[in-house]
């Protein structure tokens, strides 16, 4: 554990200032009239943001390094090099209407830190790197956190250099672009190495802390998702003419369903349950539904009470009260993330640190952090959201809590990485 | 009233064979490689078929006349040709994907009663006219219905005539097109004229008949019909993130709302109540809907019951218990028709003389007989519909049942017109 001065020293040296100045720098790389980012992956605008931020690391001295995938590493030297870096950083891809804080945040904050420990000149026994992923949107390349996965399993490679864009480019060639594009200097890295300890700074995404009105998120994991598709098949007819005791209509029996299926989240305030999309044919006025499809999108931090949801919704979903045929398919089963104990202690201490509240919650999005998590003690770090709003060109956060954030990210990272004294 | 030996001499000169083979004539004009029809009002097919039918009457000798709206007129001469006509038909334009019965079966069958009554040699007191009305799908210019309805009130004409269709043609234009194709000796008749009668022969449309096994319908009106929008206006945000508490989303408000509207009608079998139209924004798998868009279609012979219903729904959907706003529009309110007893009755008698079953029943249908009643004494005759399915190219009835419709419409019409012995 850090002592108290050094802790004051470390957070004394963050800028906030400068953060949101170095925020607002790669936020006009890609920038929207409408005050929002559209920098997806591999893209000219994410290239030039590349080339900032490895300018950025050659004039501080840091080394920066590259895999095949294109992530970014930089690197403060530690005083004993062959040990394993402390990882933090996040991504620079956006949405193609994204704001300016998603996954950018947990990259300059992570900048910001190094910064401060350069100003403060403070050692560390193990190397800091800070790695910006690529292609965790995954709104070019389906599916996300492609570099992030590819880092801690290498072997998904062959399944994703040949995804396209809606171009044609395969996601291989674009990964090929940006590392003929980096400076000669950049050393060209292997695949997965090891990590001693890995910390997420990111937005929330989400209203909570928000609401709470608490700056600092100690994030202890991220919820498990399953998505379902339903088919309800009925027999089209005429609005006017078919009673209602012959009917087979789609569209009455998908809300009757679906209304059942949301009924399930009562129960546990931790379920999140979204019936998100709804198409119905043929979708006229007068006409009685042949077919309507909805999705369900299904999450909670907790496996078992996944798997019980599921019999839950499959048993209400298949039983043959309906007159019409029901078919439900699962598209996607990502199990939930437990981040490390030791971890998420280090990063409540921080934020404590920091004189600032803090409360702990699971994600409910998805981060490059549940990859990294299968390869080394790895958490996150929330700061809030202003009105639960991401993804979106009106994305923002305070700038006070962007500060509060790094202080309390320089103080967890310094003290995984061993302060030298 | 006919007597017996009458009633079984027309009867036994309609030709159930001259029938179908005559409705087949006309589904090859814009005949579907499907088996369908596809001859939407006023296109080149049905031009085509307005011509072969202008031909058919040359030959033996009926005049042909047209009036502005391009509604074409078939007459038998009677012994009193100062009496207003007996008016009997439908409409031969179909769906762009229509069965080969909608509206021609109501045309054709006419157009049998006068060729049965020609080789039979019975002459009547009044006139007997065939029409075929212009434009009632409203496929290709909307509303439907606007022959009929411009006859019976030709002031809407100036309403009508500038509707245009997908290529921009105003109706105007179509309606003078199909005028200057028609042979110089169909008379160019004026708007409307006194009719004595009308009797509309159609198929059902639904299953009702079909399912009671009785192969004829004396139909007593019109079902009254209101349309709704319902607008649902939420908050989108991440599926992951946003606890349920703090939503507003709308496809959950939806769901629920448009669930107690459908509940709305198991109070009463004759309830019409359809959710056809679904839209949600951005309609995406893992992000709550910001807005819905749902339809309500509220049909119901009675006006004071359509009245009741409308106002519970308004309660239900513009109650403030909803974390989403609800805006609620009404796009169509059509009042029950209710067909003329005397016309009823003679359609009623006229079944029982074909030795058939037949039972009384309310159309769920919109149909030019609808605008016809507000002019003159008017009722419909119905046959069934195999499986209830039209605007379909699987739209089928048995010919045993086309045949059977023909004879009773040929009995109801030579008794409202005055046979002469």
């Amino acid at each position: 554990m850090l002592d108290d001065e050094l802790a004051r020293k470390i957070a004394g040296s963050v800028s906030g200032a400068r953060l949101v100045a170095s925020l607002r720098t790669l936020a006009a790389i890609g920038g929207r009239p409408d005050g929002g980012v559209a920098r997806e992956t591999l893209t000219d605008a994410d290239l030039q943001a590349r080339r900032h931020l490895v300018e950025l690391a050659r004039t501080r001295g840091w080394k920066v390094s590259v895999d095949p995938c294109a992530n970014l590493f930089f690197r403060r030297e530690g005083t004993r090099p062959e040990l394993p870096p402390v990882l933090s950083g996040s991504h620079i891809d956006s949405q193609p209407a994204g704001g300016w804080l998603d996954g950018v945040y947990g990259v300059m904050a992570g900048i910001e830190v190094l910064l401060a420990l350069d100003d403060a000149g403070i050692a560390t026994e193990h190397s800091i790197e800070i790695c910006a992923w690529t292609n965790e949107e995954g709104s070019r390349f389906a599916p996300g956190a492609m570099g992030s996965s590819t880092f801690v399993k290498p072997s998904v490679w062959e399944d994703l250099r040949g995804v396209r864009d809606a171009a044609g480019i395969p996601f291989e060639d674009a990964c090929n672009r940006a590392l003929a594009d980096l400076d000669p200097a950049v050393v060209r890295g292997d695949w997965q190495r090891p990590i001693a300890a890995y910390i997420e700074a990111h937005i929330e995404q989400g209203p909570v802390l928000e609401a709470a009105r608490v700056p600092l998120g100690v994030v202890t994991g991220i919820q498990g998702v399953r998505w379902f598709t339903v088919d309800v098949h009925g027999v089209a007819g005429h609005a006017g003419t078919v009673p209602r005791a012959l009917r087979a209509d789609a569209m009455q029996v998908a809300i009757n369903k679906a209304q059942a299926v949301l009924d399930l989240a009562t129960e546990d305030d931790r379920i999140r349950l979204t019936v998100g999309r709804w198409i119905a044919q043929p979708n006229s006025i007068n006409t009685i539904a042949g077919e309507v499809r909805f999705t369900i999108d299904l999450r909670h931090p907790e496996e078992a009470t996944l798997e019980r949801l599921e019999t839950k919704l499959r048993a209400l979903l298949e039983s043959p009260d309906s007159p019409c045929r029901i078919e439900v398919g699962r598209t996607l089963c990502q199990p939930p993330t437990q981040f490390d104990s030791v971890i998420v202690e280090t990063i409540a201490r921080a934020c404590n640190r920091t004189g600032a509240g803090s409360q702990r919650l699971i994600s409910g999005a998805f981060h490059d952090a549940m990859h990294l998590a299968r390869h080394c003690p790895s958490a996150m770090l929330f700061v809030p959201s202003r009105e639960g709003i991401s993804h979106n060109p009106r994305e923002d956060t305070d700038p006070v809590d962007l500060h509060l954030g790094a202080q309390a990210l320089a103080i967890a990272l310094t003290e995984l990485a061993g302060p030298v004294y």
